[in-house]
């Protein structure tokens, strides 16, 4: 599969669609998951084009998980979090339906399941409210 | 959670328990895991000790996730998959039962969902076979 520069994250990254931004450098762009699974679900994205992680330049990896993790530790504290689940598909039959490299990030509560993708958005208002908290942990 | 040097991974590390090894470098090893939710079902992980992703020194990211791609390739080919899930959890909340950062790498095939984890250990002889069929997409 090649790379489609059409696709939404190349979108968001040329600034042609909004998105929820939670920080931002020259490698990565972190940003709200408009479909959350959990209240917190957030993405990060290298800059640099791929499809997935098997085609991805190695040189990502450092600051895209650099990121990840910068994440996951605002996340917890947004919202008190008992743990974080990380999750990156490669391929339909994985679940990715965005064909650029995307990470999730998801604050879990323990004993409380991911809601199932539906595809549904959330109401702006209320990524608006958890990005607030998630920018508020990154400080 | 301070990292506690008796899980079973650091175990593994120090050669104390044996696993179905893959391959290992100055960085990493991969091997397989022996509670597989899908065949080929295999695991990253850092040398350098942390409970997981939150806690983990920024460094291992680069080596780490360099050999979770080139473990998503072998099982690719290993499995004529479809797609590969990458999966990583921090805390129980998460899913998270060693507590030593870890990298889920599962080949998929379209439709079919991955077993549940149930703690059940799957049978040594179908590992070896398919460690050996992974090792072959090594190289």
């Amino acid at each position: 599969m090649t790379y489609d520069d059409q696709n939404i994250f190349a979108k968001i990254l040329r600034g042609q669609i909004p998105c929820e931004t939670l920080f931002e450098d020259e490698h990565v762009l972190a940003f709200m998951d408009i479909m959350p699974q959990v209240d917190g679900h957030c993405l990060v994205i290298p800059k640099r084009p791929s499809v997935g992680l098997l085609d991805a330049d190695p040189s990502v990896f450092g600051p895209l998980f650099t990121a990840v993790q910068r994440l996951s530790k605002a996340v917890t504290q947004a919202f008190d979090a008992d743990g974080v689940t990380v999750m990156q598909f490669n391929g339909s039959a994985a679940g990715q339906t965005v064909f650029h490299l995307h990470v999730h990030v998801m604050p879990r509560k323990a004993g409380i399941p991911p809601r199932p993708h539906t595809g549904k958005m959330e109401a702006p208002e209320i990524i608006e409210k958890n990005a607030a908290l998630i920018r508020a942990a990154l400080g």
